[in-house]
This record gives structure tokens, C-alpha cells and sequence, in this order.
């Protein structure tokens, strides 16, 4: 699974509305969406889940949905990503099956080894540099890129860095060990996410080579 | 399906804890239990919904999950209740079957018959009252009497009142066509749930016989 750039969507941080910002990431070379949009129902996600579904499948791009596995399940999604307040990554499993790409959000060398170790696919490490914004969970605080260094160092599932991260630190992330950045504004607070993907992803993949 | 007397959990609202307020409203003759929880975590409400399933099941009291159908798979729970702002009845219908129990909230008849249409098994109807806390969503005003008995005469499905019901008034809620109450504190914010139940129980019984 190709993990080096992976969109988070929130469309009160976005530039343009959500399907547009998606289908401009995708044409930057996006290698993962995930529906997130915490401040809207679950209503509004499954209309806008299933557009983002044509969307993504068109494009051959997994889409993810934060939280809810029934969510997923909904839209016929690729698979859900869980935090601490969310049922339990063994749960999804049962329910979306085996070919689920389930992740998991983690930010200590603890957390990731049991993650793994209940069966998630990949992991969301941070938030590794503080965000300024509201992007992340209040109780998030930063951890560093030596947190990342540490669990990459402890788990073998790929994982990407997740908080603060945008093109002038990507390069760090993945030197310290991630697969690949999970950004939310850096893509869609641009007026351009199309060309903003673009540069991240090489960046991305520069430093991959690199190391 | 036996709705008389539905209670609905929510510990921020209650004297005891959950758990306990649940076996002291199955020893009251309870009908049906709603794992509501609506300021918790859903990995609370898991563990919760855990220990209510065991207690509801050794009981024979159908347990609901409010909102998630997600939640409601993970502990076998009877069924799902969802609102305006929650994934379809069809959608919950395919995830979880034809036996589960799917419930609707609805304040008007035109909702009533959509939910009926869709497939719901029973409607919450309602706010019947005024409630003066904030058991019920700020959206849900208070829809009356004569709102319940046009919901009677449009829909063949039961369905409860809920919203400011309690032992003085479960008898109008009754006599206005519902098949039973749906309350929250009137059992929970009692010293006693089990005579809070009972007594709620008795009333409900006793205006079906007099219609
Ligand atoms: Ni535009």
C-alpha cells in the first residue's frame, strides 16, 4: 500500500469544496483520501462519501473513512481509520473483512506495537509538530520526530506522519522513518491543491530516494 | 414488539450508574432499552453496551443502539434508532438484516410515512413536550398531542412519544394513539428506578386497556 502522500479532507479548512478539492489531489498524484469532516452528520458524510467513492474508484485511489465503520461499510470505502475513542480495530476487522485497509492513530511506541499487534494495516503517527490550528485533537500534543524515529524503529506496518506537516518539513518526516504525510491544509487551504499535491509528493518521494 | 415502556440511557441525566439503572428498569418490567450515551465515546459506549447486552439478554429485553449501526453489530444489540442526522433505515436494514428492530425518529407525518416507507420496524415520535433539559436535540421543539394522534392515524408501524413524558402525563401520550412512552429521566433521575419504572409500566398498561 502506497502511503507517501494521504489527504484528509475538512472542509471548513478547504479552499474549495471537498469533491473538488479530492479530484484536484487526485490529479496531482494523491495516493490516499480519507473522509474526515468531523464537524459535519453522518448524514452529510455519506452523501458526500458517496461521491467521493465515484470519485476515488475512477481514479483507482483508496478512499478511507475516519471513525465510522458503518460509514464505510456504507460507501464501499477500502477501509476506516480509528482512534483511541473508536471501536476497537478487531471490531472493523470482523466487520469489513479481511481486504480492509484498516489504520489506526497512534502517538507513542506503546500504542503502535498493540495496534499492530490488533491487526491495523498502517498507522497515523503524531501529531509529529504542532498544527497552530484545529486540525488535530486538542488532547494531541506535538511528539516530535524522534516519537516517529522511535516507532518506526518498534512496529514493521508502514505509517505516515500526520500534524503540521507540509512541504517545507515533509522531507523530515520521512527521513525520520514515515512512509509517507497525512495533511489536511496543506492541500486544501491552497488555492491550487492540484499543484500543492504535486509538490508534496515529490518531495515525498525525493526524500524516499534519498535515504 | 412490546415499546410500552422504553427507556433510553443516559448516565449525565441519571442518579445511579447505567448499568444499575438498567437492572433496577428490567426488575421494574422495562420493555426495551436504548443505549443512548450521547456524551460518550463510542469505545465508552462499547464497553457499556458490552455489560447492557449481557443484562438485557439474560432478561429477554431487546437492547437498542442509538445512532450507530456500527456500535449496534459490535455488541449484538436487537437494533439501531436513528435520526435525521444518521445513516439511512435502508442502509442500517442491509448492514445489520431483516430481524433487527431499526427505529426512526420523526416530528411529523410526512417523516412518519417516509420512515414507514423506508422500512422502519417502529418511530419515535416527538418532542411530544417540552422537556426543559437537554435530553433532546435543541432542534426537536415540542410537537404536542395533536401531532401524535395525526402520526396515528398516517402510519401502521408503533411507535413511542418520547420527550417530557413521566408517569403524569404517559396516560395523554397513550390515549393520543402511541404504543408506549420512550423516557429518560422519568426512570433514570429517580432514587428508585425500579418503582419509577413500575409505576411508568402500570400507567401506560393501564391507559391501553381503557382505549
Ligand atoms: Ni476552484
Amino acid at each position: 500500500m502506497n502511503l507517501q502522500t494521504y489527504l484528509v479532507t475538512e472542509a471548513r479548512f478547504s479552499t474549495h469544496p471537498t469533491v473538488e478539492t479530492v479530484e484536484a489531489a487526485i490529479a496531482g498524484g494523491v495516493d490516499v483520501v480519507q473522509l474526515r469532516e468531523k464537524a459535519t452528520s453522518v448524514r452529510e458524510r455519506y452523501d458526500l462519501g458517496r461521491r467521493l467513492r465515484e470519485v476515488t474508484r475512477a481514479a483507482d485511489v483508496p478512499l478511507i473513512v475516519n471513525d465510522r465503520v458503518d460509514l464505510a461499510a456504507a460507501i464501499d470505502a477500502d477501509g476506516v481509520h480509528l482512534g483511541d475513542d473508536d471501536l476497537p480495530v478487531g471490531v472493523a476487522r470482523e466487520q469489513l473483512g479481511g481486504d480492509a485497509i484498516i489504520g489506526r492513530s497512534v502517538s507513542t511506541v506503546e500504542a503502535a506495537e498493540e495496534a499492530a499487534a490488533a491487526g491495523a494495516d498502517y498507522l497515523g503517527v503524531g501529531a509529529v509538530f504542532a498544527t497552530g490550528s484545529k486540525e488535530t485533537d486538542p488532547e494531541e500534543s506535538e511528539i516530535g520526530l524522534d516519537a516517529v524515529r522511535a516507532i518506526d524503529a518498534a512496529v514493521d506496518i508502514p505509517f505516515v506522519g500526520i500534524g503540521g506537516i507540509d512541504v517545507t518539513n515533509a522531507r523530515d518526516v520521512i527521513a525520520a522513518g514515515a512512509d509517507g504525510v497525512a495533511v489536511i491544509s496543506a492541500i486544501t487551504d491552497t488555492d491550487d491543491p492540484e499543484a500543492a499535491t504535486r509538490s508534496l509528493r515529490e518531495t515525498v518521494v525525493g526524500a524516499g530516494v534519498e535515504q
